[in-house]
């Protein structure tokens, strides 16, 4: 029998989500719930649309719910409330208030007698594991994380709040200096500046002031003010024609030294067409192995840290140890 | 309490385990184990040596012991036998005999109430790992593992037995052509000698006819004959000074697409000073972790693909997740 799971929010990733269900053996996506009016959502591989408020009644047709919201606002609401009904992953990203969120989610999981993954993607989400198994291997070892060459849509949304901004795009850019001395092993000591570049691609309304424009970004704290940032002030054509997609990726790199200095290198990254449609494919993976536990027994919330691999492939273990190890 | 660990065998495995070990806050080795006679080892860190006839009277003194044998035939004989006795770990990396390796450790190990980890390195081992994590979230992934540049022992032996040849290395090389198509995405179907070079470096007796070696070496079935082989014939100076080590490493690919046509191209390299050391510092790790889900209730053999990431650290999963989440 398929697992059949919910989705839960139909944007970017709850789209992504629903394609990467199409094309899992194993699963079936049963519905997508979403706060809009229900006729007004049209899915792309006819997943019925069901109003958010239905949700609970659905509870024995659903063994694990998607969560596709956003993490400001959505999920921090959402993922406990219905960690309590259902078992529920979702992509929370906000790193420094993951501890919270885990403890509401666990709470609540085991509450309702439920299991839970929270903080699952890239990053948080593969790019976790990556330093986390190469810490562990490394006793020494200094992991670095870069971002990019990719869209970041944090910093377009800021772009596009400036007077006079129509439109924007902003990649973050890995400094390939940096990269390279991470790389040899060198472990270096890099500040912000350092290790990435803002470059900004920006559709100024016609007759605004782009020098007090390219001021404002440049002077923008958190968002820019640290990091070497450029600004190229196009067309609307020409940013929806080379700048229309959201390709992201990145790398960690982790470096430490065994014995009588022998230096090793632990490199892992991501090359990202879509950052959606990545992040949504590694929920679905996730979302399988948390619905298996739960079968098991587990209860409560876990993450990438605490799911054992074999649980993430469609694949009988003993098909797994012959073909992959 | 430190977790008490045994070394059995101590060649480059045993010695590197030893170092990652006076490494390891949580860890501490108790003795190293050999078939030599124990007053001709001496260790690097002052731990004691006994012959391998006393482990079976040190079941209270050890938590894990870990196996540092060939593949061969040390380890189809040992890590069976011991798994009854004690928690263990070993580097076993037949790829095609581990299906049976693991059903003889896993009914060893149930037997004695232990728990074991087989096939823990780099290949099999964290390789293997970035298959399954890699082909478990891209429905369609196609993944390639290219090995080096590195010293490939085997092929090493294999040329100092041809007659003539006094000392040799080899090193396997990726072409690069592959590499670059591979990452684009392209999913080629490449043959063995379209993905790695051999690259030999010999040193001949004096006198030795040097053609019909390379001759011999070119044409051996299963080492060189479906490569395409370079032989470089040099003083036994040149090969103590340029090729003294043993580096290693390689790198997996895993590519696939999402959605409408979305790429998206997963790497996960390593480039070692050290072969040995670096699969030393996996063997500990998993050591590590095997000991502490035994203390949890588990029995039976486990892989890479089962054991939770988390139990790989030293530190505590609140910290884990607090810092590398």
């Amino acid at each position: 029998m398929k697992i059949r799971v919910g989705i839960f929010g139909y944007g970017n990733l709850g789209r992504g989500v629903e394609l990467a269900l199409a094309n899992s053996p194993d699963m079936q996506a049963v519905g997508v719930f979403t706060r809009r009016a229900p006729e007004t959502v049209k899915t792309q591989t006819g997943v019925p649309v069901y109003a958010a408020s239905a949700l609970e009644s659905m509870q024995k047709e659903i063994d694990v719910l998607i969560l596709c919201g956003g993490s400001s606002t959505d999920l921090p609401e959402q993922t406990p409330r219905l960690a309590r009904l259902f078992n529920v992953v979702d992509s929370f990203d906000t790193h420094a208030k993951i501890p919270a969120h885990f403890a509401a989610v666990d709470a609540a999981a085991k509450a309702g007698g439920k299991a839970a993954a929270i903080s699952v993607g890239w990053d948080p989400g593969m790019f976790s594991l990556a330093r986390l198994y190469g810490g562990s291997i490394l006793q020494d070892a200094k992991c670095y994380t870069f971002w990019g060459k990719g869209v970041s849509q944090g910093h377009s949304d800021a772009l596009r709040r400036i007077e006079g901004v129509v439109d924007a795009k902003q990649y973050t850019i890995p400094v390939e200096s940096a990269l390279a001395r991470v790389r040899a092993g060198e472990q270096p000591c890099l500040s912000t500046r350092e290790k990435h570049l803002r470059e900004c691609f920006v559709v100024a309304a016609e007759g605004a002031d782009t020098a007090r424009i390219e001021r404002e970004i440049k002077t923008m704290p958190n968002y820019f003010a640290d990091y070497d940032t450029t600004v190229h002030f196009i067309s609307q054509e020409e940013l929806n024609e080379k700048h229309g997609g959201l390709p992201h990726g990145g790398v960690v790199i982790c470096s430490g030294e065994t014995g009588n200095r022998n230096k090793h290198v632990i490199e892992y990254s991501l090359k990202l067409d879509s950052n959606a449609e990545f992040t949504s494919s590694v929920l679905v993976a996730y979302a399988r192995a948390v619905y298996r536990l739960w079968q098991e027994g587990a209860r409560g919330c876990k993450t990438v840290f605490d799911i054992p691999p074999v649980y993430l492939s469609p694949k009988s273990r003993e098909d797994l140890i012959a073909e992959l190890l």
